[in-house]
C-alpha cells in the first residue's frame, strides 16, 4: 500500500496526482471523509491554454457589451464601477469549455464519487478580475436536501471547479474538512462564527492550486474565500449531482435528467470527433437503464439549459 | 484499462477476484450499476473451515436444544418438522464469526462502498438443511428509507453473504441487475408477476458461488432463491449501513451507531490479536470525526445488540 504517502491528510487539502496514480481507493476515502479532494495536472498545457483563451474571450466581452442575462456583476453592469464575477451556462458559449465537459479522466472520477449515473447540473465561470472581489462568505452550496448529510454527506453532489489561473494562499478557496458531516446546528453556528470578523480561516485548510488543476468539493463541505484586489483568477465550476437523487429528490425536475444527459453525450462526441484528442479513449457514459432519460427525446438545439425553467422546488 | 476484461456484464452477475485484483474501479462501477457483485476467493481454506466448523455447531445445537429466542425455524420449533432457517447475533456466538467481521479486505471493500462512516448492523447466519427450505420469494430487503432510491440506488447500504458452501444455479440466489433503481410501482408489479408462479426468473441472473467467496447486494435489489430439499447450503450474512443515514434516517437511534462501532473495532482487535492472522494488515477503521460515536462509551459486555432495543421508526 506505498500509494498511502499520496495522501495527506494534515492541515492540507488531501491530493491525487491523475496522470501518475489515478484515483485510488485512498483518495475516494479522503475525498468521502474529508469532502473535498485536490486533482493536480488534469489539464495538458495545450488544453489549459485552449480553455484559458476561451475564459479571457468570455470575460473580455462581458466587459465591453456588459450583459445582464447569464452574467452576475458586483454592481448594476451600468455603474463605472461593476465588474463581472460569474457566467452562467459556458458550455454552450465556448467550444473548448463543451470539450472540457467531455474530458474522460474527469468523467471516471465522477462515475466512481457520483456514480454511473452522474448528470451535469450547474456550468459556469467564475472569476476575480484586476477590479477586485469581495470576500466569498463562510457557506455551504444551494440545492441542499432535507435530511442533507444523510443523502449526499459521503459526497455525491460534487463541483468539480477546473482552475485557469493559480490560487496561492491568499488568493485561494479554504474548506473546513468533515464539516461536510456537521449538523445544521453547528454549521450554522460555525459560519456565522467565522463570518463575523472580515476574514477567519479558523479549523480550515486552503486549497492552493496550480492551472490545470481540479478541486472537487462536496457541496456541504464549509467553504469561503478572502476579498482580493489586483489578482486574477478564473475557475470553470462543473456541478455533478446521481440521476436517482435528481429524480426523486430534485431540485430540478425529471425531464431536466434527460436533457442534460444529451448535453453530456454532445459535449463526449464533440471531444471524441476533434483531432487534438485522438489519442484518448473516449468516456463510455453508461447509467443504468432506466435512468437512461435521453432516449425518445427531440434532438438538441442548444447546450444552454436555464434552471429556471426546470426547478421543481 | 486490461482490468475490463474482469468485468462481465452479460446474463451473470459481475465478480471481482479479490486476492487477484483487488476491487477495482470497474468492479465499483459495476455493483453501483447493477445492485450486486459476487467478490470470489475472499476467504483462505484455513479461515473457511474455522467458520464452516463454527457454523455446524450453531446449527447442530439449534437442531438439538430448539431454542426460539434468535433463531427463526420453518414451522414452531417443538413441531416434528421444524427446520430452523437462520440465527441472528452470530457474531457475539462464535468466535471465528467475530473474526470474520473483522476481515480486513471485507472491510476495505466496505469503506469504499458504503464509504468511512460504514457501521455493521445485522449479523445472521442463514441456512439450508437437509430438511430443505421453503421459497425465498422475491423481494427487496428490510429497513427501507423514504425515497429509497434517492438515498441509497446507488448502493450504500449493503448485503454481504459469506458463503461457507457451494450455491450451484439450482440452489441459489438469483437477482434482477438494476432493479435497485427502479420505481416502488415497478418493483411492485415485477415481484407480484414472478411470485404469482412457483419459481420464476425472468429477468434474473443466478449468483452462482463458491465457498469462501461473498456476494454483495444492494438492498433495493430484487432478488429471491426457489425452494430445495436435500441440499445444505450455510451463509453468513453482515450487512452494512453508513452512520450518517444511520444518524439522520434511522432504522436504529443515535446510540446504536456508536455501540456497533464498538462491536466492529472489538472484531478489529481480536483479529489483530489472534496469531493466526499475523501476517495481515489489520482494517484502520477512521470514520469522520463527528462520527465517532464509540468515544466516551462504556466499555461493551457483549457483541449481541438486538436490534428491537435501538428502534427508532
Amino acid at each position: 500500500m506505498n500509494a498511502v504517502a499520496e495522501v495527506r491528510t494534515s492541515a492540507r487539502v488531501p491530493e491525487c496526482d491523475i496522470r501518475r496514480t489515478g484515483l485510488l481507493p485512498e483518495h475516494v476515502t479522503e475525498f468521502r471523509r474529508q469532502g473535498v479532494l485536490a486533482v493536480r495536472g488534469l489539464l495538458t498545457p495545450e488544453e489549459l491554454a485552449d480553455v484559458q483563451q476561451a475564459g479571457k474571450a468570455l470575460i473580455d466581452r462581458a466587459w465591453s457589451t456588459r450583459p445582464i442575462d447569464d452574467h452576475v456583476w458586483t454592481l448594476e453592469p451600468h455603474l463605472p464601477d461593476a465588474a463581472p464575477v460569474r457566467i452562467e451556462y459556458v458550455v454552450d458559449k465556448a467550444r473548448p469549455i463543451a470539450l472540457l465537459a467531455g474530458h474522460p479522466l474527469l468523467l471516471r472520477i465522477m462515475e466512481q464519487l457520483v456514480g454511473p449515473n452522474f448528470i451535469p447540473t450547474w456550468d459556469s465561470l467564475v472569476f476575480k478580475t484586476l477590479a477586485g472581489a469581495p470576500r466569498l462568505a463562510w457557506h455551504r452550496d444551494a440545492g441542499l436536501y432535507t435530511d442533507a448529510v444523510g443523502v449526499t454527506g459521503m459526497g455525491r453532489v460534487i463541483d468539480a471547479g477546473i482552475y485557469l489561473d493559480p490560487a496561492p494562499d491568499d488568493n485561494c478557496v479554504w474548506c473546513i474538512p468533515e464539516s461536510n458531516y456537521w449538523d445544521g446546528e453547528r454549521l450554522t453556528a460555525t459560519a456565522e462564527r467565522l463570518n463575523a470578523s472580515e476574514w477567519d480561516t479558523t479549523g480550515a485548510v486552503p486549497a492552493v492550486m496550480q492551472a490545470g488543476d481540479v478541486l472537487l468539493h462536496n457541496i456541504l463541505t464549509l467553504h469561503g474565500a478572502p476579498a482580493v484586489v489586483g489578482k486574477q483568477r478564473r475557475v470553470v465550476y462543473f456541478e455533478y449531482r446521481p440521476a436517482e437523487v435528481e429524480w426523486e429528490l430534485g431540485p430540478h425536475t425529471e425531464d431536466y435528467i434527460g436533457i442534460k444527459q444529451q448535453v453530456l453525450r454532445s459535449c463526449i462526441e464533440m471531444r471524441a470527433a476533434d483531432r487534438r484528442f485522438g489519442d484518448e479513449e473516449p468516456f463510455d457514459y453508461r447509467p443504468a437503464e432506466s435512468l437512461r432519460r435521453w432516449v425518445d427525446r427531440p434532438e438538441l438545439t442548444t447546450l444552454r439549459v436555464p434552471h429556471e425553467e426546470y426547478w421543481r422546488w
